[in-house]
């Protein structure tokens, strides 16, 4: 049906009306005086929301130019690093690196299953002369659902002293609690269509102090993501290049939205959500394909067994106009994904669990109607 | 007063409504059947409004990053390069070239000047073992003004033979004419909040046969900005990154606007309130700071004399609400500018010359009051 479409696939994600009509004014100078209570408002909305006070840039970029930008401006050509890899976002940051001439040493996991810690210790602690210039995590992978254990890693990290710690925080910013500042997350990368209630089209990079002295020795050429250019202008409330004034308009919107809510209320509710929306797969036969333990708070990856992962997604889409992800690379055609991430209610949750379960009921899944709703509906409302 | 801002920089310009109203659409999923038509169109459009069958590339990026793109993608370490540098921008593009470490040959002229294409003529034709890789030129000189005669440089890179010619078109582009394909124009780079008629967000460049061939041996090191992983993409109507959606959506209503009025017009539009522009600031004894025949059909600079640039536009800004530009660099204080691209309409053009009288008044600046918009007003009627 025209313009009924609901997003429930991990961005872009809904955005609520009061963002989309502040997205329609007009746009304004961006060197006037006009701007500047903007960009101070935002900025200090983001520092904020990352719980920081380290310097918060904003590009125009989507979250891959905002995570180059995350490493490029912090290393050098032949520099090592060590990249958790367990999905195609990881994947897609030993690749930049690679790109760059840094020397990579992977840390892998299985699709589906999370880094595990004790590896990155291992490599740490035998770096005895400290070659390791920098950790690159996804905390939460947007290709498998899984959250990877960014605080064990992070301490591993801080033993080690030298080394800094590149997060890649696009599906976790804003879901789930990274507190930069407590944990001494040097760089940490997101995307404005996660959990910004944003359409796309800003990246955030958060970057600490032990990051810039980096900065002032780094050799990788940059340009646009020349992240000390955006910290010079942001010190003046300004912007190195033309932003995207009306997409500033929203986030200001956004972000009073989010701090009206409260970080904490943004996590029981992602944490709640999340919660139901393995219930209910669990109710209904449907095999999640991320453990419990390292489940996203953004996003739910489902492995069905016995029906069509496109077939569901093709069905709830067409028929009931919601949109769920499917599987990327190796995985197309073997799960699907629904997104859980930003501006959606606990109302979203029933519906797209109910839509499922119809699709299901459709395809002649073996599974009894009802089950999961009513199991994501407990966990909704107690 | 609230809300009655009028934009008469060179960016952001004004928006049409029925853009903004597209803006403000809720998001859809970019690797979903609902946006691949809307990316076939968008491309299409472009390739319309380029005038060029070349690969028409869309990043999520401001003139800068789309810039800096069309150089970095066909270069290598060390590489020759000429840049015609005469003002704020061709100074940038030989920045970013030496960030990349590119030998750089700067081809000067003084702000408010055109380049000389007979300098680009003689080092062309010196280059006799072909070392020149790359010459680039800014057509529309924000800073200044000035319109350079890149059809003039260009045949003089045509009978070199080697050199690319790289071209910031970022105030050009659909203001005057640009036809990539009948110059042969290999790479050419321009932004959403010029000529489109839309906020900033987007970044567009147009990329040929020779270009491509360059780009597959070319060594600098991108992901973000690497234009082979978008050429990759549009084929088959998708984006390799997370695109701003809903700048598409606003894209595809303001392009299908700009076909609707036709290139011709849109162009004689341009010509028509730049003559006029520049017609009531002669009738104002207000000095134009580029000359006639080197005048950017996108930004008219003045130069005031016995009258200060910023009180004027200070009185223009805050009795009437009308945003005109400073002068950037060693020009603040210097020079002010008026901005006349993308939608903007003659009564536009009236509006601004009569604020500007106005606030000239109230400077007790020596002119015949009414003589501006009289001189504008012939120019716009006949």
């Amino acid at each position: 049906m025209d313009d009924k479409l609901m997003l429930m696939i991990p961005g872009p994600t809904p955005v609520p009306e009061q963002v989309l009509l502040a997205l329609a004014k007009h746009p304004i100078g961006h060197r006037s005086s006009d701007f500047a209570p903007i960009m101070a408002e935002v900025t200090q909305g983001l520092k904020w929301l990352h719980q920081t006070q380290n310097d918060l840039l904003i590009l125009a970029a989507s979250g891959t130019g905002a995570m180059e930008a995350g490493i490029i401006n912090f290393l050098s050509p032949g520099d090592r690093v060590l990249v958790g890899s367990n999905g195609k976002f990881g994947d897609r940051w030993a690749q930049i690196c690679e790109v760059y001439g840094l020397t990579v040493d992977r840390i892998t996991a299985e699709w589906g299953k999370p880094l595990d810690p004790e590896q990155f210790r291992a490599q740490l602690e035998a770096d005895t002369d400290k070659q390791i210039k920098a950790v690159i995590v996804t905390h939460s992978e947007t290709s498998t659902g899984v959250l990877n254990d960014l605080e064990t890693i992070n301490r591993y990290v801080k033993a080690h002293g030298q080394a800094l710690i590149i997060v890649d925080a696009v599906t976790s910013l804003g879901a789930i609690n990274v507190p930069i500042d407590e944990w001494g997350l040097d760089v940490v990368a997101s995307g404005s269509q996660k959990g910004y209630m944003l359409p796309p089209g800003l990246g955030f990079v958060a970057v600490g102090a032990k990051a810039w002295d980096a900065y002032a020795t780094a050799k990788l050429p940059r340009f646009y993501l020349d992240l000390g250019k955006y910290r010079k202008e942001v010190a003046k409330n300004s912007h190195p290049f033309t932003p995207p004034v009306n997409m500033f308009f929203a986030l200001q919107v956004a972000l009073r939205m989010m701090q009206k809510e409260g970080l904490e209320n943004i996590f029981a509710r992602h944490q709640r959500q999340t919660s139901a929306t393995r219930a209910a797969m669990k109710a209904l036969n449907l095999p999640l394909f991320a453990p419990d333990h390292a489940a996203s708070p953004a996003i739910t990856a489902i492995a069905p067994v016995g029906v069509d992962a496109e077939q569901i997604r093709s069905i709830v889409k067409k028929r009931f106009d919601i949109a769920m992800a499917g599987g990327q690379d190796h995985l197309k055609g073997k799960i699907f994904r629904v997104g859980h991430l930003g501006f959606v209610s606990d109302r979203d949750i029933l519906t797209a669990i109910s839509a499922l379960e119809a699709a299901l009921l459709d395809l002649n899944y073996d599974f009894t109607p009802g089950a999961g709703v009513a199991a994501a509906a407990k966990m909704l409302t107690t």
